[in-house]
């Protein structure tokens, strides 16, 4: 990011290593929406020569002196979110917000980010993990940010045995979401999406009913399929402020709103007084940030290592070399018609 | 209540006892404000001679055939709310939800109140509770609600040893609220309310510093006294939908917003996006009816037999005569300066 | 059951309806190994004239005045627990001992059982679930008693994304357990079984690893598979008071190891206090019964008709008299090597 | 501690300041019965010049080039337990076992103690806690091990409103369980101990009934005083490994024993099966380790600071010479009458 609406390749000098620290070379790595979101929404406001990127599968070239357990050449899963782990945000359970509100992402926020010859990770054991045999460097890039944002928004809405959960919004976060609520036990699985693409991988994942909101109102849409019973959860990856009031329309007293989305705009999310039962039909509402950091890795992986979990009907885009990257951004921010994910193969 | 805005003495049958039920004549009564907001502020709609009154504590006349653990002659407690304990919510652990959204809540609602010479209690073996011989039936009507919804508020907020936690309206529920957050390990407590009496029991309770919104705008007052550090917990116990947005606005990511207030008017709540974290902050926002039942009676009883709780700083103002019901329920209406809570002891 | 050691068809009257209550006659019935324990192994003492049996589906033929929600003509899924929903205990979430430890477990315990003409459901709205025509009557009966318990094992091991849980004991509710986690969440699934057609079921629900305890001491080859390492959580379906030990030594720090095994003998668990960390370890030992009841039956049948779920591989040995019970009691007294699971289709 | 049952003062190299540590000079320290272990009952095995002591209150003499938030003069508060906090265990919740099992116990175990003129302190942003300016250091003492572990056994036991719970053990860990217990909202709250200044001190803290063992089964006594019911919650904090036999044979289905108790001796726990409800009871039993760290320390120190507990009466014997601290070791030793906890104040 050379400045707004504006990227390209730029030098810059190879970042420090501390005590604590790694430094990478990427393996693989994938633009998100939210690198969209920071060059042509502004989300993070004016930025100069800002190195984008937080997917990435990388190899270790330097380490701190104070680092165990990792060694340059070991090949490693950065995750999106890689917290400092001393501070009491962290201790307490909120390792993404340590040290203040989302202040666990730094890539391509408060630093430089991974699409780089080189990049930094702060607390190198605390936020890396080795990359299982099993696992190729192109679904290892999943496990950044998709994966786990995807998983997150399942474990807010503690889906349970036999939950009916509904997804919203069923782009690579959606999508996973859809494959966390299986994974924690769903049976059936509303997938709200407009993409025939995205609609077949939900599919995929486990979704029974897909909800096009092309079709109308998909409270209704939802309401009739159910015979006008209220569902269990309801996960939010998609849509904007208003999408908070239609779950909030659907779901049942004792119900969970969990949302992974980021709010771009607006001044207000609006929660219906009386569907949420006049403050007192016990429908919680939350929404957070991924868990970074090694622990959620390394247990993400196993997912994969072990087959219960299979990204690669995702990644519909491969490129092979650096210089591609430029294409892929764009293709994120393009959206043919054809693509979830794209990865640029750097190994 | 004979009409809207309309209250006054009626005859009526004797209520039917069921196989499950008991049939119940008050040992003491309290007007709650709902009863105001029913009959003056038309909360649930036009109703005729609706018996109002939902705390009680009472002497058993009559049990059905099933009835196991009471007999005539029993003093019981009375929760507010009696929900039907087959229900898939109530196995769910939601019971005030039972076969429906505030279904839990019966009397003075579905069915006749507590405001008359007999009343009906459904599921007598899961709703009533024995009344210990320590307790004194005035001290016991607040168990029916206020206790209950107040200790409810810090249960949802999910208080923890050492939290800052903010109480929000300190009218009797929101004193409870206050003790409820000391009895689950507060550490510092600021109450928010005008009145001082309320200001001088919420001290009684353990409120460490009190906050008058007539002083100015209350985040900027708690921020001040918090050094510009956010609090832990909010526990919303007064106020209306525009309290929520202040609750969002002095907590940490992470935190915890409960409400037990009844949201009467008012089309949204409306939740700030930026202090919610761009829908990333994991601060949790649930309203929630109190519990009711046997097993939450007798449990919080056990806080006033083993001198863990004095409600007796919120009992005002005593009547002894059921004529006395009247006045007693306008003083709820006119708010007195001196009045927390008033108590009809008939026993 | 006629007396210890002996079992029979006999002539009894049948059961009466109370007011909360149902008469159902079973559509498929099946034997548990708990029935053998009650038999030959004494499990309950001397009982003359009890009637056997706790899994069944059914159709019901009479209701009581107070049911709702069931009439003559539904067909039904019948949880071998049946609580009463108005106890305490019910409303603190531990239903299955509603009034006393174990006592929501009725039939063929406190009551006749369900190997019978007809049969009583106690609290009928609360016990019974409509059976979906997606799941047929053989099928059903696993939702008695192997699914939940199975699956219950899983629940009180908090399987988490990614977690490696061992499963000790693969008969049928070991087996629900390697799927219950697997469900959860689970990446690595160690399954213990020595039987053939068992540890071939465990595959198909997603056992990643057989660990024969024919092959040698259980803690050893878990480890050695583990390269050391300590698994997540420990699921007891199976083996006898020493397995508690076994999985102590097999565990790390902060795992859980949940039991859902009947203990008939023996005076002791025996934990090891190093293993367990001197008392400080954080390895949590949990055991018990199923939940029963409507809600849990209608969660879990929901994971077999959306398909999550497939029982059918367990059901090994297929009747369709009602005369063949015996044989299928004796089946499962017998266990010969391609048994799993016998039922007897009535409908 | 020069060798077993041996010990003195010895000279020492000052420690060696790593970039995210502190250098510390303490202000008042205690010595703790696990220093009586370590040095008479060779709970650690042989140790040579070790120093003893992980119970202080301290000044910042020095700090690493990474540490941000503490400086050199700043009063700091010193947790027994000071984890690695960017260790996988750290992450899942379970600090006190960062790197390995109870391996967040570094004090006097993988590392000299406090009982220095200077000792040192890894990860000091994680490990130190500022101590405000209310607290004074001899009371600060008790914040090191004595308050968070009674207070862990409390929320290991999940304590809740109206809970009848037993303290076996009321040293000054018990006592602090006691006031853990009340402060969770316990009701009943059962002190199991033999010495007059304990009980009196656990009746300062809440306890309601004594228990004393000299007086007969404690498993008597308590159903004796109870009416034959069952209790809630057992906390252990003391005894040996056969108390928990007892808090199984007085606790209720679903109840929870929680062990903050050393057990240095003895093979096997014994948890008796038929008490345990043959292995279906839901009698959860769960031992642990305290949590260190700052965020926990920063959290009960606050508790101390607004009022809502006052250590002072545990302090039963001060010093405040350094040579004091071998007649305060002797004093834990040999436990006379009057002794709850002695300090030496050093500032």
């Amino acid at each position: 990011m050379i400045g707004l609406d504006k990227v390209g390749f730029i030098e810059k000098a190879k970042p420090i290593c501390g005590p604590n620290d790694a430094i990478c070379r990427p393996l693989a790595i994938s633009p998100c929406t939210s690198d969209i979101h920071t060059v042509w929404e502004h989300a993070l406001g004016d930025r100069h020569n800002l190195i984008l990127g937080h997917e990435a599968c990388a190899e270790v070239v330097e380490v701190g002196s104070m680092v165990k357990d990792f060694k340059p050449g070991d090949k490693v899963i950065i995750p999106a979110i890689t917290p400092d782990w001393q501070a009491v945000e962290s201790q307490a359970g909120f390792s993404m917000h340590s040290n203040g509100m989302l202040n666990g992402w730094k890539f391509s926020n408060v630093k430089d980010g991974v699409f780089a010859e080189f990049f930094h990770v702060n607390e190198a054991d605390g936020n890396l993990a080795h990359l299982p045999k099993e696992i190729n460097v192109e679904n290892a890039v999943m496990l950044s940010d998709m994966v786990p944002t995807g998983f997150h928004g399942a474990n807010l809405a503690e889906v349970e045995y036999g939950d009916i959960v509904v997804v919203i919004g069923i782009g690579p976060v959606g999508l996973m979401a859809v494959a966390g609520a299986v994974l924690r036990g769903a049976s059936r699985v509303f997938a709200v999406g407009s993409r025939q693409i995205c609609q077949d991988v939900a599919k995929f994942y486990g979704a029974t009913d897909i909800i096009n909101y092309r079709d109308g109102d998909i409270v209704a849409q939802v309401k009739e399929a159910m015979g006008g019973k209220p569902v269990d959860k309801v996960i939010i990856a998609g849509g904007d402020n208003d999408t908070f009031a239609q779950a909030v329309n659907m779901i049942k007293p004792g119900g969970i709103i969990s949302n992974v989305n980021y709010l771009g705009s607006g001044e207000f999310i609006n929660i219906p007084r009386v569907g949420w039962g006049l403050g007192m039909g016990h429908i919680r509402i939350v929404g957070g940030l991924m868990p970074g950091g090694r622990k959620n890795m390394e247990f993400l992986a196993r997912l994969m290592k072990y087959g219960r979990l299979d990204v690669s009907p995702m990644l519909t885009h491969k490129f092979n070399k650096f210089e591609d990257l430029e294409s892929a951004l764009l293709l994120m921010k393009n959206k043919p018609k054809d693509l979830i994910k794209p990865v640029v193969n750097l190994s």
